[in-house]
Formats: C-alpha cells, structure tokens, sequence
C-alpha cells in the first residue's frame, strides 16, 4: 500500500472532506481494480496506459470510454447500500472494460456511446447479481460482469443495424490448423509478447502501456507485479509449445487471461509460498488451454473471448482454494 | 384479486368439495401463471386467447397442445408434497407452454403428442429442480423449465427422424444486418405490434388474443395489465432505435419477452414506485439487447430463444433486488 | 460387497499395511467409480474391460492412458484434506475417462501425453470445485469433471497445431436427417447394441468388454447391473421409435449416458421401488431426449457429447429427489 492509498495520508484527508475528490479517488480505484488493487494512484497510471495505448492504436475513444464507464458504474454504484465495496471501487472495473471494449469492436456513432451507458449501468446490477450468487462460494465475481454485458451487446450487434462494426471476427466454423512449426519458439518475440499480454487486459498492444500497467502494480503490491509478468511469459511459453498461432502470441492474445489468472491465484486470494506457486503454475498453463477451447467455442458466433478463459480457469482454481490452501484470504 | 379466486366465493368453495373441479381450477391458474397470475378466470381469458390465435393461425393442435400440458403437468404435480405451490398453479404453467410451443415448430404426428405428454412430466421435475437451486437466492424459476425443455426436444428433432418439422430457422452462421434505415420509425406498426408482442408470449400473432390476454391480467391485476402494455410499446421503440430487422418488430419478436420482464419487474415482485419504475424500465431496454443477442448465439443451431431472454434478464434484475429496492416481495 | 471390498478381508488388511498397495486399491476403486462402485474386484474387470475393448479396437494408448490418467489422479488426491473420499476412489474415475477419452480422439504424440498428465491433475481441482458447489444441494459431481476437462482440450485441439487429430467429427451446421424407415426397428442390433452401450461408456464399442463390465457391476452390486442392463435395452428401443441414425444406435452412442443414468438413478441414489422404478424409467427416456439434443447442439464446434446427456439428466431427477421420493440416499 503506498502513501496515497494509506488511510491518514493527505490525499485520503481531501477525498473524505470532498464528494467530487471522493467520486475521483473511487473511479480510480475502479481502474485499478481490473488488477485487483484499491489504490488512486494504481489506477490513475492505468488511465494513463490506456490513454497511451487507444491513441497508439489510433482509436482514442477506447480511452474516452473507458474513462465514462468507470465514472457511470461508480456514480450508478452510489444507489446501493454496501458502501464499503463502493469506496474500493469494486462497482467500477467491469464499467471500465465494457467503456473500453464496446469503441474497440463497434463503430463509434451516438448510439455507441448510448450503449456504454447502458452497459455500465448493468455491469453494476450484474456484479451485485454475480456476487450474491458467488458468495455461497466465497468466490468473487472477477470480471464476469464485463464480459457478459459485452458479450450481449456485441451478439446484439448483428440482429441490429444500429450497432454496426468491422472488428468482430467473421463468424465461422472451426478448422484445425495446418501450420506446424519446425522450430517451437522460431518467430515468438518475447519482449514485446509479454508486454502486450499485460497489456491486452485493457485490449491494447503496446509495450509502454504494458510498463505503466506494470508500474502501477508495482505501487500497490510488488507480488502482483511479478505474478503479472511471469504469467505473461509462462503463458507465451505454453502457447508456443502447443503451437499456438504465432501471431496470436506474438500480440498477447494467449497471455492476457493468464496475466489475471496468475495475479488473482498467486498474490490476491492467496499468500505467497511454494504450494501457492505450484498452484498458480498449473492454473496459468490451464488458463492457456482454456483460451484455446473458448476461440474455438465462439467461432461459430463471432465474438471475442474477453477475459472469460480468466473468468472460467480462476473460478474453477478458486472454488476449491479452502480444500487445497493451508491458509487463504476470502 | 377478483370474485372467482376470493377464498370465500361461490366457484372456490364448489372447487373445495369437488376433486374434477378443484382439478379444472388448478389447470386454469396453471394457464394464468405463464403472467404471474393465480387466478381461475384469467386462466379461461387466457386459453380463450389461446384458441383465437391457435385457430386463426390454422394450427389448432398449439391450443390443444397447450391444454394437454397444463393438465398434464398440473397431474403430474399432484404426486408431490408442495400442495400450496400446487393450488397456486404454479406446476402448470410451464406444461401451458410446452403444449403450445412443439406443435408450433413441429409436425403434429402421434410422436409429437408423446413428446407433449413426456415434456410436461419432464417440465413439473426441472420445475422442482431449478425452484430448488434458485432458493438459495430467493429466485423464482419463471418460465425456465419450459425453454429448456423444449430446446431438447427441438435440438433432438435435428437427429430424430420421428420429429419432423419445418417451422423451425434454418441453421446457419450469423450475418450483419445490411439495411440501414433512414427513418428510425418508418413502417413500424406500433397498434398491431404492441398486441402481437403480448400474444407471442404464447407464440402466436393476435391483436383479439392480445386484448383477451390484457383483459385476463386486468381481471387478476391492473398492474400487470399497465406494465404489460407499456412494455410491449417501450420494446417496440428500443428495437426500432436499434434498427432491429422491421418485419420482427411488428410481429412483436422483441417485444414478448420484454412483456414479461415489464409484469415481473414492475408488479409481481416489486410493489410499484419511482425507483421500482426505473429499474423496470432499465431492465425492459436490456431485455430487448438480449434479445438480440440470443437471436445471434442461437443462429447456428436452428432453434427459437422463444422466453428465454426474458428469463436470463429478469433473473438478472431479480437476484440483486434486495439490495437494490427498500422494500420487495419475495 | 465382495470379499475384496469388505473391511475385515485378507486384501482389506494387506492395504493397510503397505501404503503401495493402498494406492493400488484406491486407483482400482477409481476406475470402479466410473459406474458408481467402490470395490477394487470392480475395478480390476474394469480395467480388463478397457484393455479388450483398446487393443480390439486398435488403439491401446487407450488403455494405457486410463490407467495413468486414474493413478495421476488418485495420486493428486493425496494432497487433500478429505481422506474418505480419497479411500472411496472418488478422486480418481475422472482422470481414468480423460486417460481414457484424449487418445481416442486425439493423435497419440509425447504432448498428449503431457495433457493426460495435466488433464488428470486438473480434474482432481474440477471435482472438488463442483462438489463443493453442488453439496449445497446435496448432489454429486457425477463425471461433468471428465466432460469439461475432455472438451476444453479437444476444444483447444483446434487452436493448437500441437495437438492433431483425425477422429473428432468435422464442424458442421445442423441438418434434418432425410431418412425415415418404414420399419421401426429394421436393422436395429438389440444384442449386440446393448453390450456396447455398456462398453460405449469407455468409449469403445466391445461384446465382450460390455460383459466384463456387467460382470464388475455385479460383483459389487447386482441392482447396478440389472439396471446398466435394462437401461441399454429400453434406450436403444425409445432411440428406435425416435428413428435416430442406425448406426449410432446399433454402435451404443444412444445408450451409454442411458446406461449411467440408469445406474444411478435405479440403484446409488435411490433404494430400488416401484416408484424408483418409474422415476428411472422417465430418466432414462429423457437422456435419450438430450443425447440428441446434444449432437445437434455441438455439431458447429465439433466435439463428442461425452458423457454430458447422463450428467445433465441425472443432475436434472437428483436434485428434486427429495421432493419425490419418500426415502433416498445421499
């Protein structure tokens, strides 16, 4: 925890004297939470990144999005009664992603940003409903509520000419691949690979995206930082071994979901130590095949797996957490 | 509450004494509960309206269908415990549909009256299975049961030659929409359209059975007459702002389960007030999103979504009810 | 309960003794589990079962992978708190399908190996997540660990050039079968069919693999066989009277999740009566329902039901078990 997320520090003094500095410190909270951290600062550099990364891509109303997704799910997040979730901002990420996702699969007209309103608003109704449901388990929603909001909108997009696009994938069925690689990791590009796997979290490639993402972890937690580059590697790593499409991995697309995976097994839900490691290893290379199955899965349909191989493999490594962990945190 | 289901009138108290016609009463009730109701004579408005649109579709087998399957499911829950979820009709409701719903989309052979009979049966077991699982949550099952089991039964007539059909879509890979409108409302019908949308709950186009069905609720709750109606007109202008294909719009496609959703949401499980109204509201506009959606994931396969978006909205809306309303029935 | 099984027996004594041969015991018991029985005797029929049914067919890396995939898994199960279930060889049946499933469907390569290896491990974590979810309602994991384990690997098999295949049904979109007999049961092999409904369970079509496997069944318990028995015979007639496809009928592909469904529904969860009886016997017909469903609804995306209908059913009557029945077993 840094000085500014401390509770006696300066900045904490002016949010709790401030309604609008507080509104400010919950939504960066809210950006930082897509990583699991509650740190203003943590999420202000992931704004940074992300600004950094939709206009390297030359599609600025990402970041435009995003920025109004957070804010719309923190202020929807106002009308409910668990105030304590409010201010760690855990109404806020899954509003983040969907202002983040819907400008980088659909084109931007009126109705677009119409529908990350919406988007984020339900995002917060589904978090409380996923929660509620989740907490028989002590598991927590992670970001469920992106994906099955995005998901929704983009499926909707082809029943409506209103939501029209040219970045979906073109719905198809699956082929196997021809391809195979003499030499496993001939073409991989490591470097930039792990960068972009960190960065791909928020739907970007860029390697100066993917350091500021890997700097504001390491102001909130060192341990999340390491988790999320060794994911990124260990799931490039398995890709290539199962030989993965090259340039897939190259672009991260293998490693984002293990980034998370890696990050919620190996520094959030649990404490650091051998068995913790061994654990997260073995839910990382799951997650990697997990990625595999859901893009064959959703070919049919024409839509991008989000961070639901995170979702699915983590649930799955978490549920059982009690059974396998001597200590756990909930 | 009208004369015919007060405790204490004529029919109830003919209904106590007599087996057959506490049997007959709890077959209507089975009918009114597909809207939420537990009331004999809107049960009769109701297949009143499913013989109007039965016969005036030329295909009289869906209200004989219909007819079979309340009573049958209403049968079949008589051997178990739950008397009150019983007399309320609330082991009927989801036989109503299943009986109207395979002579629509399947030939009408001596198989296909077997297959009405087994659904039925089939419906009252996940009936007490998802009650069961959603308990957990205070949920209701709604219409649950019914989807499901008529999408095995549908997805099976693809492999079995004794279930033929030509009603059903065709399987194929989802396409953009390519017509664009340059008049959001031009050619919507929103007269017809809002009556189709309340009689295709029972999965036929009638504006007599759509008035029938409206004076059903209105005998039973004026409520849910009012939410009804307006969801069914608020549908029709979220998919004509969407641009949603006009053909489907004025047959009410996106209207029926939106018609539900507006009747749970605003009258069955919340009382009506400001905040319920906006939820509602909120809820109907994400009803038509999925929708859309389900049109798109279910392209492949060749199957209708028939109410099943209005299931995963109104399960969506319903679980986080508590934290969301001050006050809310359960 | 055999001589083998029983706790004061010769063999009882000598496992616990000698922490070898309590391995064995258990990984034998592991391979019983698969249809229910905790009985080592079982388990080694089983086994036998296996190695007629892998060299008969050609393929004995399925053998072989069963039986790693049981030890690996039986072994990962050494790491958790819960001994009993350990004991019972419940840890352990679905790594025995996944050893057995992967090299049916996939070519034999070092990395499938590698992937039986993991799939095993990861099906231990599967098994305890389910459970744990499903304890809430009193119900058992049944083999959905083995189902999503398999299918998330021959899902990511088409991503993955790493793993070939040349057995997995190629994706399509669904058709209508064209064919419709005369004669409902011309052509059907009731003798042959039934067996290797039995021996389909293993995923291979075997006269006498299938006998093996009723005669482990009986060993341990004879209601178990009677109903795996009938359970085939009366799935093959309602497959017939469904005209489903011939072949798959006379291959077993419409009995094998029949066959588990008869089996637990008849005799594991339910003591045998009149009223078990006609439960099993609606159960038994509605897995045929969903077997169908089933290969319609994974025919875009190419993978095999596996076990899934029998999951699916059997999930479906176990959970309102105690709504219906007056006595049953946990």
């Amino acid at each position: 925890m840094d000085a500014a997320s401390a509770p006696g520090s300066k900045w904490s003094q002016l949010t709790q004297g401030n309604v609008f500095l507080e509104f400010v410190d919950v939504t960066l909270r809210g950006c930082a939470q897509v990583m699991f951290q509650s740190n203003p600062l943590t999420g202000l550099l992931f704004f940074a990144a992300i600004f950094v990364g939709a206009y390297g891509e030359g599609n600025p109303a990402v970041a435009y999005g995003a920025v109004l997704g957070t804010a719309v799910a923190t202020f929807t997040g106002l009308n409910l009664k668990d105030r304590t979730s409010w201010k760690a901002g855990l109404y806020g990420y899954n509003g983040c992603l969907v202002g983040a996702a819907l400008p980088t699969f659909l084109d931007v007209t009126p109705i677009l940003w119409l529908c990350i309103i919406l988007g984020s608003v339900v995002s917060v109704i589904v978090t409380i409903c996923i929660a509620d449901i989740l907490k028989t388990w002590k598991v927590a929603a992670l970001t469920a509520p992106f994906v099955l909001v995005t998901w929704t909108m983009l499926l909707a997009s082809y029943a409506f000419g209103g939501l029209t696009t040219s970045a979906l994938p073109v719905p198809n069925l699956p082929h196997d691949l021809i391809a195979v690689n003499s030499s496993l990791f001939d073409g991989i590009d490591f470097l930039h690979g792990s960068f972009y796997g960190i960065s791909e979290v928020f739907l970007f490639s860029s390697v100066i995206g993917g350091v500021l993402l890997l700097a504001g972890l390491a102001v909130s937690s060192l341990w999340a930082a390491v988790f999320a580059f060794l994911g990124s590697v260990l799931a490039i790593i398995v890709a290539s071994v199962l030989q993965a499409e090259h340039t897939s991995i190259n672009n991260g697309m293998y490693a984002f979901s293990a980034v998370l995976t890696a990050i919620a097994l190996g520094s959030t839900f649990n404490q650091p130590s051998w068995r913790v490691l061994i654990y997260t290893l073995i839910g990382v290379i799951f997650t990697v095949f997990v990625q595999g199955a859901l893009n064959t899965l959703l070919t049919p349909i024409g839509i991008p797996t989000l961070t639901m191989p995170f979702v699915l493999a983590s649930w799955l490594f978490l549920v059982p957490n009690k059974d396998v962990m001597p200590t756990h945190r909930q």
